[in-house]
């Protein structure tokens, strides 16, 4: 069985649609949790699953260092190494090894870099990265890409997307064919217009089974993402899944769906899950406040999730500010939940044709909300 | 509905029984899993349950600083607190101030300190900590004593006996009359005969719910544990439920049961999680060992629980390795479903009248494991 892409409805922009893999469907647009290092941290996989996540993904850059491909390949891949039976997306390890790695040195053949945990040399190169993508198992691999930094002037940015183009036409074909496995193209350019759309045609005339959108929330902030998507993805063939990478709060989240996103990944509910922070339909919550310590109620009463379910904010105050685990715990599962509930309403709306009316709906509760914003 | 104790089984010493109490009941030999400050640390409180837990057991010390038991029975007492809506024990905090507090000062009133926390001081006596498990809203409420340290000679031994029987009578004045609520006497003397038998009729002349053998795993070893608990346990009543605090890894706990221990509790289990040690029936198994980061076996093949159906050694190696929350996870739910097994075991095994050789099958299973010791 090999991938496929259904467009269900389009609202506007907006698109509500499947992407079908041998591991299992992909509902989108889709928010795909973080699991770096072989787990999306403080959960188990099968409340991960309960959440109503399709997909998760991985992050080749950690995973390689450790506890290192080959040795997830001798050990029957990621899926079964981390009990995840349902997709996996490997991003390329381009962004982490430039933002992690010690000692990087970044040429045309690729970046060599040391580990940041034992100080090992290594080379990620379009072709190395395919193969740790491989030995992964990975369902949905991502061609090796330079994130091009933010701000750059066209020059930088030119030159910086035509090195992603020519490591995208090496990542293609280091790829193969591998039958039920999908290889995406990043889109680069930086924040020009017509650097999106050469390299928009580079990918396409290579030919790719989805397409990203690289290089945005690395610090240009919302507006000028923004820009970007109103144009970027529409550069992208129609047909094919278009990947926001890296993004985002629920407010960005939205707006990128709404500008024809299909799937997105970030860290920030499961990070903040663990530093105290809580997404809701009523805005952010940062459950450290002392103002939490003596309060009865739910996080939120309309939340189902087992966070909202047994514990009050009290609780969950009182195990965050004592460094329980069980606080990150709760908090990430609840962050979770949230997402993707948020991405089944903006499934269901897109699916309606009332889009708008949901982004209206959700500014109405998030402005008033009896929870103060952070 | 009161609380009650009733003996199903004997095998030599060891008894299978049940305690009824308002909140469900609690099958007796019982092991308490530790839930410090409001949590079993890294479970969730059905994980606790589902791992064959019925009692969970919480430190008055750690919650009367953090987050207070004045906060706790506003927000409706432990129970609604932490979730968890079977039997709680709590402790008097006698052990803990002790250990953990400072600027301490023990006098006839009880202890003053400081707390570890924040530096606030406190007083912790008989009539203070009824109070505090009061407001917690515990089950089994323990009486206030002074764990005398190990090692002590006769007189330091039976000066500070004495002073707990005192506390222990102030404890049952304080305590009242709670019905649904059981308050446990202790049993002190350290090593010595004659003190261990004066503090068993002191107590029974006071007349408590339930009777500890106080002041063992203190450093006394398990050979002079047993020794102890060779007449002190027999000293008790023999109607009434005998807790032996503290205890301990499972030879320890199969030592104590055939020696007519009734109820355990230990933070083995839950602090050997997070450390990455296992234990299981061929032993304990420490999964930071590097020999376990290419074994694709699950921790114990014939365990049930969710870390050996779901992952391999080299899973949990990388996870503990990693700092992973998942490893933490993962390892405490094995270790507290190792030890409910362990005592479900013991249960059926005095039931039937076959300790002995439940005790030879343990021994033997541990002596023949294909898991290295530690």
């Amino acid at each position: 069985m090999s991938f496929e892409f259904t467009l269900h409805a389009r609202d506007g922009r907006a698109r509500a649609g499947e992407i079908r893999t041998p591991r299992g469907n992909i509902r989108t647009p889709a928010f795909m949790p973080v699991g770096t290092a072989g787990t999306v941290k403080a959960m188990l996989p099968e409340s991960v699953r309960a959440t109503g996540a399709d997909i998760v993904l991985g992050n080749t850059y950690h995973l390689m260092l450790r506890p290192g491909a080959e040795r997830i390949a001798r050990l029957g891949g990621l899926h079964r190494f981390m009990n995840w039976q349902g997709p996996i997306l490997t991003d390329s390890g381009g962004f982490q090894v430039m933002s992690l790695a010690a000692l990087r040195k970044l040429s045309e053949e690729g970046v060599r870099f040391a580990s940041h945990i034992d100080g090992a040399r290594h080379l990620l190169s379009p072709e190395t990265s395919m193969e740790i993508q491989r030995l992964l198992g990975s369902d949905i691999v991502m061609a090796f890409d330079e994130c091009t930094p933010f701000p750059a002037d066209h020059a930088t940015a030119r030159r910086s997307m035509e090195l992603s183009m020519r490591w995208a036409q090496r990542s293609r074909d280091a790829f193969g064919d591998r039958q039920g496995h999908a290889l995406f193209g990043i889109q680069q350019g930086s924040v020009y217009r017509d650097l999106r759309a050469q390299s928009a045609e580079k990918l396409t005339e290579i030919g790719f089974d989805g397409y990203a959108v690289g290089g945005l929330a690395v610090g240009e902030g919302q507006e000028a993402m923004f820009e970007v998507l109103d144009y970027a993805p529409e550069m992208l063939p129609a047909d094919r899944p278009r990947y926001l990478m890296g993004v985002g709060k629920p407010d960005d989240i939205i707006g990128a769906v709404a500008r024809g996103i299909d799937m997105m990944d970030c860290v920030l509910p499961t990070r903040s899950g663990r530093t105290g922070q809580a997404w809701t339909r009523r805005g952010a919550v940062n459950l450290r406040n002392a103002r939490h310590r003596d309060d009865p109620r739910p996080l939120d009463e309309a939340c189902t999730c087992p966070a909202c379910r047994g514990y009050s904010r009290a609780y969950l105050h009182h195990t965050i500010r004592a460094g329980e685990i069980i606080g990150a715990m709760l908090l990430t599962w609840h962050n979770l939940h949230y997402y993707q509930q948020l991405m089944a309403g903006l499934r269901e709306a897109i699916t309606a044709g009332q889009l708008n009316t949901f982004r209206q709906e959700f500014e109405r509760q998030r402005a008033g909300g009896d929870i103060e914003p952070l």
